[in-house]
C-alpha cells in the first residue's frame, strides 16, 4: 500500500475526479506563498540541521500530542516543555505506537506527506516500524539536503511570513538578508504583548518598547506613535501585514480623548476586565487607521479561549493545545472599526474564524459587501479537508472567490508546509470540479480560478 | 460553450443525475406561484417598456452591485440611486468587465439563465462582449414581447405577490384588477412603518394610518382597529398573508393594560431600545391574533441588521446591499407568541431565517411539533444551491417535507424570477434523488414530492 | 417495490457504495450493546406480551405523533395520554393515513425496517393497507417469538441499558437477575428528580431519598453520602454510568461551606432561578467527583427547552415531543468542572448536544483535548442519516474517532433498537467509504474502524 495516493482528497465520481486532476495538474507545481505562519527566522539565519524525528514531529506541534493527551498518554513521558530531548527514541516509539488515532485527521496527511515525499517511507507508521522510521528520518536530517535553506529551496517556497513581536529585534530577518541568500522570509508585525492588557508582562512590554523607539510610551500620543515607528521598522525589512490574535473581534471607536484616558488607566493597572476589553476593541480600530496610512494588511484572528486547561498552562506553558474556539460575533463586534474605516480604498482587513456558523451568516455577507474586507482560509482546527470544504460552500454564494485570500499555512512545523498546501489545492480543486460538473462553472474559468486560489490571490490581498 | 446546461445542478453521478432528470422532466414545466416578493404592481398596471439593461439588470439589484463595491467599485460609477441613468452603457460595461467576480454565486446563474433564456444570447458576458450584449437587450426590452404583462405570461406565472405598505392606496392593484387582464397579482400586508417605533417616520406613518382609516391611532384600541381595517382592505384585493420583517423574532404576551401603555409611551416618543424591541415583540403577537380572526397567513423575517454601513445608508438609502444577517433565536423569542396561539387549528405562521445554525436545531424542531408553523424557504443569500440544499439536509430529518412551503423568490429583479424558481426545482429534485438513489425515499414518492414542493405546497400553505 | 433496500444509506457512486457494503459485511452481524435508552426493565422482568399495534407503535413515539400534531391531527384522536386505548384500530388508520408525512425522516427508516424485518411486512404502509398491517402486526404480537426476552435474543443484544430514578427501587432489575433469565440488563443512575429544584417534586424527592438511604438529606454531606450510597447500589446491579439531563451544560466549582448554604437555600425554597441553575451546575461537579471515586461513567445531556407548549404538557404530560433544542455553550460552562478533574485519569465524561454548531468550534476541540471527555454519539432529532453523517464530518478531523463512544439508541421504542443501530452502522460504513474512495484512509484501516465504531468503543467508555 502507498502512503500517498495520486488522486487522494479528490470525488470519487469518476466524471468528477476526471475534472480535479486536470485543474490540480494545471497547480500542483506552482511555488509556494505563505502569508502567515509561525516557522522561526532563525532556522534560515543559522541554517543548522534539524535534530532528532521526535524534535522535529512531535514535541513542536500540539495538533499531534493534544490528540495523544485527550487518549490518555501523558505529556511528560512525550517530553514536551523539555528543552533537551532525553529520549527521544522513546517518544517517538509512543508515538507511533499510537498514530492509529490520527485516522481521518489533516495531522494524519500531513504527516504522510513528510513520511513520504521527503524521506521516502513506503509503509504506513506504526509500533512495528517505529525504529525504522526513526532511523531513516534521523539519517537524512543530518544531510545537507535537508538544512532549513535547502528544504526552503526544494519546497519552492517563494515567499514565508514569520509572526513576530514588536519587541523583536529583527536580527534574524536582518541575518537573512545580510547572508545574501535569495530568499523572501519576511516578518509579521503581531502586536499582541502591547495592546493587550491581559497579555503577560503587559506593563513591561509598553516600557520596552517605549525604549525601543524612543518615544515616552507612557502617554497615549507617544504610545500610539511607538507603534507606528515599530511598523516602519518592520515594513523596512519586508513586512506587509499585521497580525491580531484577540479573544473576540471587537472594535471600538472612542475619542482622542476617551482613548487616552483609558490608556492611563490601562498603565496604571486599576481596570476591570470590561475596560481591558475596550481597550483591545480601541486598539483594533487604532491598527486599522494605521494601516490605512502605512499600507500594512490587517489580519484578525478572534475567538480562542486560550489555557482553557489551567493545569496544563502550568505546568506545560502556552500553545499547548488547550486553546479551545468561542462563538464568534463579527457583525456588531466590527461595526465601530468599520464605520470608520470600512470603506477606505487601500485597506485590506483578513478575517480569520474559529466558529463556522459565521461564515454564511456573518463574514460572507460582509466581505460580499465591505470593499476592505477579505476571508482568510479556514484556520486551526478547520485547515483541514472537511473544513476546506465547509469553508467553500458557505461563502463562495455570497462573497464570491475573489473576497478570499488564498491559503495561509500558518504553521510551526516546517516540514508540513508542502503538505498543507498540497491539501489546500487538492480542496480546491475539488470543490472547482464539482461545480464544473453540476455545470455551475465552465472548466476554463476552474481553471483560471484554480490558479487564482493557489498563486494570485494570496499575493495580491497580502501585497506581496 | 453553452450558457445553459441541460443538467445543470444535478449531481455528477450518472445513476442519481437520471433519477434527478426524471423528476425535473416531470415538473419543469408547472406554473410558477410566487407568495413573497418585491416586483411592482405599477409595471403590471401601466405595462410599459423596461428601460436599458444597466437599468434593468444592474441599477435595482443589490446582489450584483454589493459584489462590485466589495471588489472596490465605485457606486458613483454604477449610477446607483440615480433616478434617470445618465450613461446606462458605460455602467454595463464596468458591470461586464467584473462579471467573473460572480463565479460561484446565485447571481451568475439568474442572469446567464435570464441573457439565455430571454435574450437568445450564447456567450458568457465578459468586457469583450458587454456591447452586443448591451444593443441585443436594448433592442428587445423596446418589443411587445418584453412588456411586463407579455413577460409575466410568457413565465407562466400563477399568481404574484407584492409587498406593501399598510399606507398604500394599493391603486396600481386596483388598476389591474379594473382592466380585465387576467392575472392574478395579490398584495402582501407588511406594516414594518406602522409596527416599528424604529421605522423612519413611524409617527407620521400612525397619523397617516389613523386618517385613512378614519380611526383614532392615538388610542391602543383604535390603533388596532386601524390595523384590522388596513388588513381587510387588503384582503379584497386578495392579499392571503402578511409580513414582519423585524430585526429579531421576539414576541411578547402584554395584558391589554400593559399594551395600552407601552403605545402611549411608545407615541410620546419617550422609550428606550428595549421598550421599542417590546413593543416590536408585542406587535408580532397582535399580529398573530389578527390571523387567527382573519385568516391572513403570517411569515415573520427576522434576524437582520440593516444598514450596517453607514456611509452607503447615507449617501445611497435603505436596501443598497449592506443588511447584514445576525444570530437568530427562536425557541425563546417565539414561546410568548406560541403560548398564546401556538395550538389555534386555522393560524399558519412561516418562518424565515438568516442564521442557518437554527435550522437543525430550533426551527425544524419547532415547525415538527406546532401545528401553526412551518419554515419558509431558505432566504436572501441562501436562496442558492448550496444554501437551498443545507435547508433540506438539516430540516428535512425532523420536520419533513410537508411542514415546509415550496419556494418563495422574494426578489425585486423581475427577470429572475423564472430563473430562481427553476435553481429552486432543481436543487429540490437533485436532494430527492441522492434520496432514491440511496434508497431512503421510492421514485414514485419522490415524483409526487417534487411535485408537491414545486407547486402544491405552496398554494396551500399560503392559502392560494 | 421491497421496504428495505440491501444497499439503502450507502452512497450512490458504486465504487463507494462497493466499499461500503464490504464494509458494513463485516460488521452487520455483531450484536447489539445499547449502553444508554429508555426501555423498561419491567417488560423483561414480566415477560408479558406487547398490546396492540397503536400501543406499540404510535402512542410511546413523540417522534410519531409530534409529527402528526404538527400536520393538524389532533393528540386526542390518537389518544395520547390515554392508558388503555379505546379504539386502537382508529389510531392505527390515522397513522397509516398520515404515513406520507414521515417521507425523508429518520423515523420512516426505522418503522418500515420493523415492519418488514420483523412483521415480513412488503409494502409501504398507507390509508389502503393499514387493516393489513394492523392484523398481521396483532397476530404476531400474540405468539411467544415476540414476547420480551424472544426480542431481545432475537436483536441479538448484548447489553441493554434502561434509565433509572436514584428512588426506583429497581425490583425489575433484581427480577430479571433473580430469574437466571441470561442477559445484561443494567440500570442507569439518573438523578434529575434529586438534583434539579426545578424538578416537579423536588424536594418530596430528597426526603424519600433520606428515607431510602437512612441519610439526613436536610444537610449538604447527608445529601451527598445518600447520593453516593444510592450510586453504589445501582452498581451492585451492574450499573456502568450515570446520565445528567440539565437544561444548560453549566458546572461550577464551590467551597464546601459556599455548597453548603446554598443547598441549605435551596431546601428552603427561598432561591430564584440564578440561584436554581448554580446548584445544578455545582451538582454536575459533585456528580465529576463521584466519578472520579467510584468509577460510573458520566454522560451530560444539556440543551433541550423542555415542554415548550404549555398547553400540550398540562393536557398530555411531559416527553410529548415539545422539547426543543437550544445554543448551547460547553466552553465556559465546562470550565469549572474540568479545571477541578479534567485531568484526572480514572474519569470519563461523554458530552451529548442538541446544538450541532458545537461540534467542530467547541466539543471536537475539548475532547481532542481533555483525556476525560469523549463525544457521544449524534443525539435525539441527529440520531438520523444526515445527522450522523455530519457529526462524523464536523468532529472527526478535529477529536478522530477514538475520542467518540459508539451508538446510543437512546429509545423507547424497544422494536427500533435493531433498526437504529443498523442505520448508525451503515452510516458509519458510508463515511469510512468515501473516506477510502477519497483515499485519505486505507481499507484495512477502515475495516478495523467500522468494528470499533460498532462495537468496541462503546464497551470500552461505558466499562461495559
Amino acid at each position: 500500500m502507498k502512503l500517498l495516493h495520486e488522486d487522494r482528497l479528490f470525488p470519487a465520481d469518476p466524471e468528477t475526479r476526471a475534472i480535479a486532476r486536470r485543474l490540480y495538474g494545471s497547480i500542483s507545481d506552482l511555488p509556494i506563498v505563505s502569508p502567515h505562519g509561525h516557522t522561526q527566522a532563525a532556522w534560515f539565519a543559522h541554517n543548522q540541521p534539524f535534530p532528532d524525528p521526535a524534535k522535529l514531529f512531535v514535541q513542536p506541534d500540539h495538533y499531534v500530542y493534544r490528540m495523544l493527551y485527550s487518549q490518555g498518554v501523558s505529556l511528560d513521558d512525550l517530553e514536551i516543555g523539555v528543552p533537551e530531548l532525553k529520549n527521544p527514541r522513546k517518544v517517538w516509539r509512543i508515538f507511533a505506537e499510537h498514530y492509529y488515532l490520527f485516522r481521518g485527521t489533516p495531522t494524519r496527511i500531513w504527516l504522510d506527506y513528510a513520511f513520504h515525499k521527503l524521506f521516502g517511507l513506503e509503509e504506513r507508521l506504526s509500533a512495528k516500524n517505529a525504529d525504522h522510521y526513526y532511523d531513516t528520518i534521523a539519517e537524512k536530517l543530518r544531510t545537507p539536503e535537508f538544512l532549513p535553506r535547502a528544504l526552503y529551496e526544494r519546497f519552492k517556497i517563494e515567499v514565508l511570513a514569520t509572526t513576530d513581536s514588536p519587541l523583536d529585534s529583527l536580527i534574524d530577518h536582518q541575518a537573512i538578508r545580510d547572508s545574501g541568500w535569495k530568499a523572501r522570509i519576511l516578518p509579521t508585525f503581531r502586536p499582541d504583548s502591547v495592546v493587550d492588557p491581559d497579555f503577560a508582562g503587559f506593563r513591561d512590554n509598553i516600557a520596552k518598547l517605549g525604549g525601543l523607539t524612543g518615544e515616552d510610551t507612557g502617554d497615549w500620543i507617544g504610545y500610539l506613535r511607538a507603534l507606528e515607528k515599530t511598523r516602519a521598522r518592520f515594513k523596512q525589512l519586508g513586512c506587509t501585514a499585521t497580525d491580531h490574535g484577540h479573544p473576540t473581534a471587537r472594535t471600538a471607536n472612542l475619542s482622542r480623548d476617551e482613548a487616552s484616558s483609558l490608556y492611563s488607566q490601562i498603565l496604571k493597572g486599576s481596570t476591570d476586565p470590561k475596560q481591558r476589553e475596550l481597550f483591545r476593541a480601541q486598539m483594533l480600530t487604532e491598527m486599522a487607521g494605521m494601516s490605512v496610512r502605512d499600507g500594512l494588511v490587517m489580519q484578525i484572528h478572534p475567538g480562542s479561549f486560550r489555557n482553557h486547561n489551567r493545569l496544563v498552562y502550568e505546568r506545560y506553558g502556552r500553545d499547548t493545545g488547550a486553546d479551545i474556539p468561542m462563538p464568534t460575533d463579527y457583525v456588531r463586534a466590527l461595526h465601530p472599526l468599520l464605520e470608520r474605516y470600512g470603506n477606505e480604498p487601500g485597506l485590506t482587513v483578513i478575517l480569520f474564524t474559529l466558529d463556522e456558523s459565521s461564515y454564511s451568516r456573518e463574514l460572507a455577507p460582509l466581505a460580499g459587501h465591505y470593499p476592505c474586507l477579505r476571508l482568510g482560509p479556514p484556520w486551526w482546527f478547520y485547515d483541514s479537508p472537511e473544513g476546506m470544504l465547509r469553508f467553500r460552500e458557505t461563502t463562495t454564494e455570497t462573497a464570491g472567490f475573489y473576497n478570499t485570500v488564498g491559503f495561509n499555512d500558518d504553521t510551526r512545523a516546517f516540514l508540513s508546509i508542502p503538505a498543507r498546501h498540497d491539501v489546500a489545492r487538492r480542496m480546491d480543486c475539488a470543490y472547482l470540479a464539482r461545480l464544473v460538473a453540476e455545470h455551475r462553472l465552465d472548466e476554463d474559468e476552474a481553471l483560471e480560478l484554480a490558479h487564482d486560489l493557489a498563486y494570485n490571490l494570496v499575493r495580491k490581498a497580502y501585497k506581496l
